[in-house]
């Protein structure tokens, strides 16, 4: 099979479920998840190679050298990048890959491979948001205070994306957002050499 | 519930099993399928409102100019039209319709209905078009080969649909199908109320 599969860049809201989403999208419908690279510290129960690729800031410098990611951007004292190979092989082999990235990511990404398809996830409604960045039980109101800042920053660039995309219940999220590929693999401009050959092959009958 | 349902239009091949795909819809994601009226005379077994509403030619001139039908166009010497007050109250409660017509009547729907979805179904080879044409084994060759002739015509118009949709299962294909709906529900224009109302409720908190 030689169709490349898409490339879906997933942001949203913290707290919304965007991981939980991504990971149902990989176990039900074999989606690949890029993970990303970053020069901050591990928190405790994150595993180099699972949550991220842990980098010194020096190596990741020379991955940039490198042509090594499709994206990079420094958040406050960090860098976070999506490394180039496995997104390209995985594409290539016709897999659909997932990127969970930020906002400027995203735009990023879509200079260079026009056809991905931005999605930003969010709840139900803004009380919904609040209630999940509450709801974890882990953060003082200092943090969910700067949560629900950065959520209010994050909602001006929600109409820059292709797709909204709500997260009511985790499957039907991930369902929602396998029909928006699905959809785009049958879109008029994903099929003209089929039609062709649909006519040619016609013609010859 | 205040949104409207999308309009879906489906065209292609004859024997592609248009039909058998838009009863799917109808039966597993409770589409309202719109019945067509014609001055043509019912075929052996064909049941008034059913499969068309049978009209004389005087009644369906003057359910044209009474506005009755968002199209008609005329194939040979019969009328065919779709019914205007079906759909526009199927639409209004929500519900998706689907309106099973000839590649002029979709163009004309698109005209008047702007987000309609354009899908044209086909085989996944002419060889099956041609196979499914013959396989029904009711018609002389003189009708096969001129049914032929028409889907190389039809063939002509596939590439001015917004969607293209193989019909290898019935069943998938009435899925893949179901998913181009539920997509353009996620698109961003189609949620721009919605934004607005989140970024609004999130200021507020």
């Amino acid at each position: 099979m030689e169709k490349r599969g898409s490339l879906l860049v997933i942001s949203g809201f913290s707290g919304v479920g965007k991981g939980t989403v991504a990971k149902k999208l990989v176990e039900k419908y074999g989606y690949s998840l890029s993970i990303s690279a970053t020069t901050r510290q591990p928190r405790e129960g994150e595993v180099d190679g699972r949550e991220y690729f842990f980098k010194t800031v020096d190596d990741f410098k020379n991955l940039i050298d490198y042509n090594g990611f499709i994206e990079y951007a420094r958040y406050v004292d960090n860098y976070y990048g999506t490394p180039r190979k496995f997104v390209e092989d995985e594409l290539a082999a016709g897999h659909n890959v997932i990127l969970e990235i930020e906002v400027q990511g995203a735009f990023n990404i879509k200079k260079q491979y026009e056809d991905a398809l931005l999605i930003f996830i969010t709840a139900p409604s803004a009380a919904a948001i609040k209630e999940r960045l509450v709801g974890r039980g882990t953060e003082s109101e200092e943090v969910i205070n700067k949560r629900l800042n950065r959520a209010k920053e994050e909602s001006e660039d929600m109409d820059k994306y292709d797709y909204i995309v709500i997260n009511d219940q985790v499957e039907d999220c991930a369902d929602r957002i396998h029909a928006i590929v699905q959809a785009k693999e049958c879109l008029l401009g994903n099929n003209l050499k089929f039609i062709e050959a649909t006519k040619k092959e016609l013609e010859q009958l």
